[in-house]
């Protein structure tokens, strides 16, 4: 197929990978690569709020550069948050050290009723104008991934008004009241579908979507309230022009997807994120050869001694085996994890090389 | 056989079923059964605090009764809290109302040596008492569960001080200095096995181990660290003369056990704990016949309306199949729970009755 030659003679490792190719050697990046276990991001968050962060170009830009610079990652992520769409909803989001806290949760029909989905480039520029200049400012070293949270995962933000240890509001919502449930959800899902359409046309080359809490959902739920919405987004954004022409890959991950991965395997992503509690060697062989993977080294293990880190991080290249594979973390970088071992993970992922049979 | 014909004709429903064997009708107790949910079990809770309740055997004895005598389930849990093996060990709990609170955490060697395993019956003279009344409150009605916390996730508490988003601490131990966190692990099983031998001595009849918190792992780690110290409490409880003679079923319930179902199966458990997350067929065909399922309804589900939720009460009775199979939510029933959907999940479990060919 002379045509996927030539796209793959051009195309950066980690869009390749994104599309299912074989690469000579497996792509690197790392969720929350641009965070608090990074000296040069604590300096900088010593002078801002995490929010004024995420809602300054400059500060957003210069993080997100930060390890592509420091470590070689093979994509950047824009430095920002999953809940920023919630107030151009009508949710206001404080981000207090503790972690995200909604004042008003959303547990009723009226007060879902009341949310908008709003135009992404008119209320959230700074998030574009981020996109442009990280676009600039990495000049082709390496692609920048957009995001976004899924509709499942914002929902349960929406109705706990924060994180939660048993998620008993969003279950309320949900089985007590599953139509205005399924309302809020396809609210949450215009939305993300457009501003990530508007990331896209920014200039971001590549989108994720994050279900972090889908995993706490039975199966049959997990496609009646997660699923069926991430497919809506997915669906939605494969019909955007700009997404379709540039074949910009998008990534789904769901934090904690063991349970669901027949139905996990049917999202219609390119990519499919995958935590770090199920081997991907198991993965790979339940969502077959039509979807690329991207994982999962457990974050805890960057707390290992230098030797042993690299036999686990050479545990994960072998299951992901150099095809459709991008090598990630199993879930975000946690901040006391010692940027040097971080460095080790780079380099013992770079090292290895792929010898394919044309 | 004629033994076990016998056998079935005498003993009662739950413990026919944790022995695998095939029932009339499937029985059913639920996690939390003695909780707030519970109007009786709040007005207790009014006079006392937590500990106090958890210290007090007549109060235990009373809570632990309520749903025996409000709903008939078919087993008694003893009302206690898997923290308490702690404070004989050598680490204080506190337990305000947002969870307990381990206010000088594990997290060296040093401070794990000075950890004892103590003599249970010696320093937890209020559970043995407890069990011994509710024993005798039961009259026979039905059988009492024993419990303990699993080693593992009693490690979690103990080196994260309290539950944990991201567990980061354990991750810490466990990786940084794998020795220490078995040497960890080990007082903490021997802790208790001896703990759960000694409820066994008082009279409890079927005893579950609770590993709330084993999920968070991969799956070599599950096996590593979780897996492994679970056996070394099983073992210890098969070699025990008392627990022997009785044939007393040891349940062992991973929270979030979809990833490790193969290694799981070898636990040496008579019955396996199985959450919400995964359907029970689909672990049965893992898993095989030679041992028990308990589970699996999502406890949100009992937010649904008493038809859908009959519904799906009777979808988790159709994949138990009657054999080796106790009716058991996935996890615990959740405070906001309306004790009226509880009794409509018990009477659709006791309505259902199976014609076993013989």
């Amino acid at each position: 197929m002379p045509a996927m030659t030539s796209t793959a003679a051009v195309e950066p490792l980690f869009l390749r990978a994104c599309r299912g190719e074989r690469t000579e050697r497996t792509p690197i990046w790392m969720m929350r690569q641009a965070g608090r276990y990074l000296p040069s991001y604590r300096a900088v968050r010593s002078k801002a709020s995490f929010l004024e962060m995420c809602r300054t170009p400059e500060l957003a830009c210069e993080v997100t550069l930060q390890p592509i610079d420091q470590f070689g990652f093979d994509a950047a992520i824009l430095f920002s948050d999953i809940l920023v769409t919630l107030p151009p909803m009508g949710l206001e989001v404080a981000f207090p050290e503790k972690g995200p806290v909604i004042a008003e949760p959303v547990r009723d029909r009226a007060a879902i009723d009341r949310l908008v989905v709003p135009d992404p480039v008119a209320e959230l520029p700074y998030v574009m104008e981020a996109v442009r200049q990280i676009r600039a400012g990495l000049g082709g070293r390496a692609p920048l991934i957009g995001f976004a949270g899924a509709p499942f995962t914002l929902v349960t933000y929406a109705v706990e008004g924060g994180g939660s240890k048993d998620y008993v509001n969003t279950k309320q919502l949900l089985f007590g009241d599953p139509r205005a449930a399924h309302a809020l959800l396809e609210k949450m899902a215009d939305t993300v579908a457009a501003y990530l359409a508007a990331q896209v046309e920014a200039g971001a080359q590549a989108v994720q979507l994050f279900d972090s809490w889908a995993g706490i959902l039975s199966p049959r739920d997990f496609e009646e309230y997660a699923l069926r919405w991430a497919k809506h987004v997915i669906a939605k954004l494969r019909a955007h022009p700009g997404v379709a022409a540039a074949r910009v890959p998008i990534i789904y991950f769901v934090n904690g997807c063991a349970p669901y991965l027949d139905s996990y395997a049917t999202s219609g992503a390119d990519m499919l994120g995958v935590d770090w509690r199920i081997d991907l060697a198991t993965v790979r062989a339940r969502v077959g050869a039509k979807v690329a993977l991207q994982g999962n080294l457990d974050p805890g293990a960057l707390f290992l001694e230098p030797d042993a880190l690299r036999v686990r991080v050479e545990d994960v290249l072998a299951q992901g085996g150099g095809v459709g594979h991008v090598f990630n973390l199993g879930h975000g970088v946690t901040p006391p994890t010692n940027p040097e071992h971080v460095r080790v993970m780079v380099e013992t992922v770079k090292a290895r090389h792929w010898s394919h049979a044309a």
